[in-house]
């Protein structure tokens, strides 16, 4: 299969980075975008040419526009590129094939894509031709995809060194319904609600209340794009929430209704309880966060945490940092947790278990204050 | 008021710390435990003395137990020190006030409170005396408390030189619930969900998915007694959530219903849409996150986030801190996002927005790859 001459269309990070990697597989890449200066930068970090396309000579047209727009662009390569296989990047893959299917547009030549990268940066200027190495990169053909098309898209993928995964169409859109689409809308409403809480409540937050409700303050329009694009494979999983929501509730009413007096109920010793048909709802949760696959898509890994306690002042954490450079460890996740009150902050450092004890000894005895954390960090108390 | 001298009934973080504040400031403690080994860990630190107090000399006891052991514990100690004012440090406070309307304890000695601190660290170990300095500490007394009780724990939150904050024990309950119980069970749904996810479909999991279901994988056993304890106040709260919810799946189903074919309603400028009723829900949620408090108590700030390229290997965050000490600039938050595929992950840097260009210029100049994370960071493509 050919890809050269290519023409991709919409020099974002991903539009552009895709063009870097074809130019420097050796492929011609042709670019377009309605903003000449996107266009410009893209050429300037070697996506492509903004010469135009010859529309007849054109082998392979990559669609990496907003949402809302993808539909009409890719109808209108495909009329525009007679010969040409056309794919797109967007996240969404059912809706778009919908207004295809409506269209007079040669839909075999269609197959979808959707490429699991780019989501740090934004804009051409941070394009990289090794955007997709080693990542994930979905290819969703349809029942009418032209075999010459998948295999043109795969072609992509592989000039792009990324990892190819076969999915159907519905199955790529209730899986980004359940892993992307819906925690954006539970952290909405959880968001949502503290537009009603007296700020005098909200001075009592802390940093689960910041986690959970953090994608809540992403760009609503692009949002609203790609949720309404995606609403068939999102509503079956609200209702299932909904389900979830009214069993939750009713096990909190039940214990409630069945609980004894806490003075009666338990000694000194705290364990307490006994049944509760809340507890299954939070050992469900606590089995979820387990399936979540650790980074490098490995499988999830225990690591262990310490905390540090930083001094929230400029070269603090590069002196920290030093220290744990010196240890020869790896630390695999970190995160700041700042006292709400104080100026110190706290650093969490995820290490392999191993390296842990090494750590700890090291960083104490370079007189930093090291304690693990509380196994429920976010209790308030 | 006297405060002198003390028992502390119950030695993890919370009551240690306490007890090594009130020592500081020049009072004697007496320490109680279950676990001799806590209690000796903290007298090791400086909390206070093992030796058994006189029950009629005390002026103070505060009780620093598991939740549901709250209550049992609050009336031996109203018996055991007949002249005693008694507090507690629990998040939750109603509950443990009806148990004692219950008993034959008297009440009027009793005044709940709840100091907002100790959130990183679990066990006497990590104790100090200044776990709570400038830290708000809520002081929640009941229409019976003595005017004398309240004063005496005015009297300790001064004396661990916390900010005393008086709140109604039904604001205080209301507060958490909305601040931190919800957004757990919010987490904890959201987590749950994932339990019925394919693992080929988790594959496609990023950064938001891990945030918004964080916390759901804290401890179930302490997270069923805090919620049950707290079950008046949140009911209302998830029910709220619950009418939020139904009326999110009528606007996505009222947008679906009314939904033009992409072909037809947009042009390639994507910015599409027109009337939306799921809109006023996101905005809804970026505006809920834009009431929660930055850190130190200050009022909600922007900063500005840098995004740099970190190899995943021993030395690489040293270095690259050592080149943000050296620019001077302040980092005040911190986050690392590892690429799932390959060996490397993203550091977001948040700093003052006058000290971006600044560091940014000063990390681009020594090598490393800087860009601005893009505004929905969370969006797979």
């Amino acid at each position: 299969m050919t890809i050269s001459p290519a023409v991709v269309i919409g020099t974002g990070l991903v539009g552009a980075s895709v063009g870097c990697a074809l130019t420097a597989a050796g492929h011609r890449v042709h670019l377009e975008d309605r903003s000449l200066s996107h266009a410009r930068v893209a050429a300037g970090v070697g996506a492509g040419t903004l010469d135009p396309a010859v529309g007849t000579e054109v082998a392979l047209v990559v669609v990496a526009v907003p949402p809302n727009a993808l539909a009409p662009v890719i109808i209108d390569g495909l009329h525009r590129f007679p010969y040409a296989t056309v794919t797109d990047v967007g996240s969404v893959k059912a809706g778009v094939l919908n207004a295809l299917w409506d269209s007079d547009a040669d839909v075999a030549r269609y197959v979808g894509s959707h490429p699991m990268a780019g989501s740090q940066f934004s804009g051409p200027v941070t394009a990289r031709a090794d955007l997709f190495t080693d990542r994930t990169w979905v290819i969703a053909p349809h029942r009418k995809s032209a075999q010459a098309a998948t295999d043109t898209v795969r072609e992509l993928v592989r000039a792009c060194r990324a990892q190819e995964v076969i999915m159907d169409v519905d199955v790529h859109d209730a899986a980004v319904a359940r892993v992307s689409h819906l925690p954006h809308l539970m952290s909405v409403l959880m968001a949502g609600r503290l537009t009603e809480v007296p700020a005098e409540q909200l001075q009592l937050a802390g940093q689960g209340l910041r986690d959970v409700t953090r994608i809540a303050g992403s760009d609503p329009g692009l949002w609203q794009q790609i949720l309404g694009a995606n609403s068939g494979a999102l509503l079956p999983e609200l209702r299932a929430i909904q389900d979830q929501l009214g069993e939750l509730i009713k096990a909190i009413e039940d214990d409630r209704a069945g609980r004894p007096e806490p003075a009666r109920r338990n000694g000194q010793d705290g364990t307490g309880a006994g049944a509760s048909e809340l507890r299954p709802h939070l050992e469900r949760g606590v089995a979820g966060t387990r399936r979540i696959p650790g980074k490098h898509g490995a499988a999830p890994v225990q690591y262990r945490r310490l905390v540090v306690e930083i001094p929230d002042t400029p070269g603090a954490l590069s002196r920290l940092f030093a220290g744990v450079g010196q240890a020869g460890v790896n630390v695999e996740d970190i995160a700041i947790q700042h006292d709400p009150d104080r100026q110190l902050g706290y650093l969490s450092l995820a290490v392999d278990p191993d390296q842990a004890d090494a750590l700890s000894t090291a960083m104490t005895a370079a007189g930093w204050v090291v304690g693990e954390p509380d196994p429920s960090p976010d209790l308030p108390d």
